[in-house]
């Protein structure tokens, strides 16, 4: 399989991290680039915080709270009343065992690493042989405009609980970010099988992956399959505000719009059985139709639409798809 | 009581907050102003670590462990496992809640307020009225000079727990560190009463704060009464290294070494009773000597001394003493 080149996965958090979750079970670890939106980083209470990152590093690791859908599972929440208690701000979460990721990912930026050093070296400690690489190592922080006006990210998925409608979004910096060298170095070695698009937000969480100078039109030269699952099913999505955003800016919350969002890039497509019919409307865009069961809800059904996303991807596995 | 002046004690942790309490139950809180040693302040994992600021809010706002001896009451552990399983420092323990302390005052310092500035704002949202002052917002760290060469004072004290024998100590910087402008302020506008020395440790606790540039003479012209509690009673220290520095010193481990120490600046010291014989000693150092019960095992104790210490500096108590 490795001799075919890598499957590189652009992702954003809970939604991709599932789908990551199975390709780890299906592929060997140097077969899989996992590629994490930095878009949602940002510093908090002097702690730099990547959501995406830590939704995929505890995936990875077997550690994440299949409940909650976000962060570890067992957490306790004791420096959180404290914090309170000491006049913090409270808005956003943090679990007692997720902040030692948080403060030991800043402690090695602080010391000079790059957000890929101080990843590498996270997942190496918690075992997780996967390579997560961020998009990029400089900042570039998403801003939701919104009615009522402009919030970073975190003020409106997390303080604001995406209530204010939203009218675009930009990628802060974007045009000058440096793409992960060792993304570009993949591509420019024709070491890439194919490119998987998660079941994550489009406008939020794989458009600043997009957005990144240079990688458009590197994805444009890359001849070989990239094939995106559908993170809107029945008109719904499954977590977080991505059908929301949809209507707010006023596209019909579908899947055949997911496609049509992608629609320069991608030659396949996986939907959900429920949105079968749909399929001939995703050909007519020119695009290969996959219809399968798409909810990830145990590790079972997370392996199953991995082979289903690779098999999309006309990507043959060692022990048969 | 206020019209006298204030009374100002200089204290190190542990030993110094439990006087420290119970001069806060005796006195009205703006008569009394605390100032910390900050010799042993540290960044650690990024956070900046103030161990006897800490020791002095948690014993003023009733959070402090009264077993363990530092930290907070009913205090949890889950950050510290999960900090060593992502490759963390794990010499130095932060419990859940302690980490709300260091992680609010490491992101007060970074937003640009003084170690003074963020250390009113944490007593203020704790509920503790009396004022802490750190001897000076300048960091000034103590270096312990041992027979392994030199180290940092959390080195010593928590990572190789006192073991090395000490050669001497340097208070780096403190020629040059502004002395904490509300303390001389105090003296320049004549307003303190008394100055108290807490039984904390001579070496590593109140050496440093008198070390700081301008303050030995500031106490020199002080004309008022000058109070030493003995931490050494019965040759040993009640916590802490003291006793086995000034063997390794080659000096006595005695309550008249303590005396002898400060010497200088002393009207009065006061001594425990086990420690009685001493007194003529003392008396012949041109210091009034105090014999006292000084063990601080409970509320009522530390009250206690605490009267018997404004007693000896010769303070008149409003409700009688």
């Amino acid at each position: 399989m490795s001799d075919q080149g890598k499957i590189v996965v652009l992702s954003g958090g809970v939604g991709g991290a599932k789908l990551v979750y199975g390709l780890s079970k299906v592929l060997p670890p140097d077969a899989l680039l996992v590629v994490a939106n930095t878009g949602d980083d940002f510093s908090h209470m002097g702690l730099r915080i990547c959501p995406d990152i830590d939704s995929l590093t505890y995936a990875l690791s077997d550690l994440a709270d299949p409940v909650r859908g976000w962060g570890r599972v067992d957490e306790t929440w004791n420096f959180m009343r404290a914090l309170k208690q000491v006049g913090g701000e409270d808005w956003f979460n943090l679990g007692d065992m997720d902040l030692a990721l948080h403060i030991m990912r800043s402690h090695l930026l602080q010391s000079g690493k790059g957000l890929t050093e101080a990843t590498r070296i996270l997942c190496r400690n918690l075992g997780v042989q996967t390579t997560i690489l961020p998009m990029s190592d400089d900042p570039v922080p998403t801003m939701v405009d919104t009615e009522s006006g402009q919030l970073s990210f975190q003020e409106y998925f997390v303080r604001e609980q995406c209530q204010p409608s939203v009218k675009g979004f930009s990628f802060q910096g974007a045009d000058t970010a440096r793409l992960n060298p060792g993304l570009r170095t993949c591509f420019e070695n024709d070491d890439v099988a194919a490119v998987l698009i998660a079941p994550s937000n489009p406008f939020v969480s794989i458009d600043p992956i997009l957005a990144i100078g240079g990688f458009a039109d590197m994805l444009e030269g890359f001849d070989g399959p990239v094939v995106a699952v559908s993170p809107i099913v029945g008109g719904n999505a499954i977590k977080g505000p991505a059908a929301k955003m949809m209507v707010e800016l006023g596209l019909p919350s579908s899947a055949l719009t997911v496609a049509q969002h992608y629609q320069d890039i991608l030659t396949g497509f996986v939907l959900d059985q429920v949105d079968a019919a749909t399929a001939p409307q995703i050909k007519a865009l020119d695009i290969e139709a996959h219809v399968e069961q798409t909810m990830m809800t145990d590790a079972l059904s997370k392996v199953s639409l991995a082979r289903a996303c690779l098999k999309a991807a006309n990507v043959v596995l060692d022990g048969g798809g």
